[in-house]
């Protein structure tokens, strides 16, 4: 057990949450008329401490890397296209790269391993872990020293968001065959059937995801005496998914919310959880995702996200699709009059 | 009959739709992985006549007025809201004008008759056709003349859009009482029942709905003999809605965009295109409403929202709310790299 994962998450701010909830009322509108954009100011004002928060300075964390599960051809991509896409990312024409600069938020690449290593690339940072994770179906995914670098990377990914000024930290990810990781952790710590479980991915049809649900039923045998949350993810995880975790639980223990992206990154909120559960009110849940495992990972979690667009790419694209949003909700709460302001009639 | 609603409406461009459509199936991603956002950017380029769409350059038009039925006691707030807000648009603190800037949107306020009269105002547009529309409940709401002068505020608002240079036109509306115009009209327009779709509109009570759909109930009665969509609007309608009415189809007939906001201007939508059916592929519709007649009128004009964030404020604030998706459509469908140009490997 790593030293940092028994310090707890920062207690969000009722102080701050209640003085937000009474601006909002006196503001000019009929109370409650702007929704959920409502709740989301007021519970962003108990994250950030603060009963004006903020939303202007992003950071996007895509953390990629390769799976030894894609040995059993579970994937309708071959796993060259890990790497590939690091470059895509770092020279800008990626969906996440596109929304980044839209969004002017920092973007940061974490190249964890991947089977295709590009070497160095300018903009893409490298904690090459190794070339990518042992396939699963056959032995544990990770060994110990293993997870805990990859926990780390997400860990020094979010200290280093805190120390250069962040209002919302957004986690995702790239790696072939992390559907089948992400969906095989979920499986084990939800003690659900791969069969619920199991989707798409890129784009398998009904045949190729009847194989990985098979496949990822082999494995929870294999597994089945893994009986903590970080075995686990240890056995089923990826580097990207532990790496996500260890954000959002440095993120939380240093009081940064976080915008959480759609399924592989649910599920590694959902590890996250299970390690840490006070890491759960820092969590934003941005959009439902198509594929299939997703909505039952959000039962889970408790989380109602706030788009569904039918969204299923990953690395980040569908959280940085909803930080308009956290924008939008908290310049209305900010800016607007309130009703002794602006000499409007009260109901 | 206006000369100007005998114009068709422009029809949209196949050929630019079909090479988005062609486009998205390059960029580096799995196909259809972005879901509603490629669906988007494809119905842009149809609507745009460009096979890269774009949603820069946003025109907000909010219109202003009163009701006559607000005599019912229909509404939980006064009547002097109308005017007061007029003031609150025109200085920013209302929410519209947050989102506006926020958006580097030009706001358009139109007074098209107040109660409360506040005189000239900077940054608001005088239209006024009277003080309110006459109470529905004891004769038509309209004159054949306040009804075609309401009309034409709107179409000027749009042609004065196209004439400036806009890619998305919204339009919104701000009046006491216009709930209970619009619930009417709608129920007119598509044979429903007052208790279908009436709702607690700025915050009534249960006993308040009631109360409002009783009046909705009189309203119906009197006006049954009311058979053309345009008849229904003069009897049953207001300023605002004409003038969204107005503004939604002279857009469609100059080829330009509309972003549709939440149950008024839904019921302008329907009204609009029941005077003119080949308004609708130029209506986009960006949320679904917490008033309860909402669902109804959407499925009457087989519209699936962008978003359901349970705002139920109007003034256009749900239609402001969805521009950033409809930028981030265009961008992600205009800058991402092919597979090809990225060097990434295809499926």
């Amino acid at each position: 057990m790593n030293d940092w994962l028994a310090g707890p998450c920062r207690v969000p701010d009722q102080t701050a949450a209640d003085a937000a909830a009474a601006r909002q009322a006196t503001l000019t509108k009929p109370p409650g008329s702007l929704g959920r954009l409502e709740a989301l100011a007021v519970h962003l004002a108990g994250l950030q401490g603060s009963a004006r928060p903020n939303a202007a300075r992003v950071r996007i964390a895509v953390f990629a890397a390769d799976h030894g599960v894609a040995a059993e051809g579970i994937s309708a991509f071959p796993q060259a296209v890990t790497g590939e896409m690091l470059r895509n990312f770092a020279r800008g024409g990626a969906a996440i790269a596109v929304l980044a600069r839209e969004l002017q938020a920092t973007l940061e690449v974490v190249n964890l391993g991947t089977v295709n290593d590009p070497g160095e690339i300018p903009g893409v940072r490298r904690h090459v872990i190794a070339a990518s994770t042992a396939n699963f179906c056959t032995g544990p995914a990770m060994t110990e020293a293993k997870l805990e670098a990859a926990l780390a990377a997400g860990v020094a990914s979010a200290a280093d968001a805190v120390a250069t000024g962040t209002d919302i930290y957004v986690g995702g990810e790239m790696g072939i065959g992390n559907t089948t990781a992400a969906a095989a952790l979920a499986c084990a710590l939800l003690g659900e059937s791969p069969v619920t479980l199991t989707g798409a991915g890129t784009g398998l049809d009904a045949a190729g995801v009847a194989r990985k649900a098979s496949v990822i039923a082999r494995a929870l045998d294999l597994h089945a005496d893994a009986d903590t949350p970080r075995e686990r993810l240890r056995r089923l995880g990826g580097f990207e998914i532990a790496a996500l975790a260890g954000a959002f639980i440095a993120a939380a223990q240093r009081g940064l919310p976080v915008l959480v992206d759609g399924f592989i990154a649910s599920v590694a909120a959902l590890a996250a959880v299970a390690l840490r559960p006070d890491v759960r009110p820092w969590l934003i849940f941005a959009h439902r995702s198509q594929e299939r495992g997703h909505a039952r990972v959000l039962e889970a979690l408790g989380a109602d996200p706030l788009l569904d667009l039918h969204l299923r790419l990953g690395e980040a694209s569908g959280a940085a699709v909803a930080v308009p949003l956290l924008r939008m909700a908290c310049a209305l709460h900010g800016s607007m009059a309130t009703f002794a302001e602006a000499g409007v009639s009260e109901a």
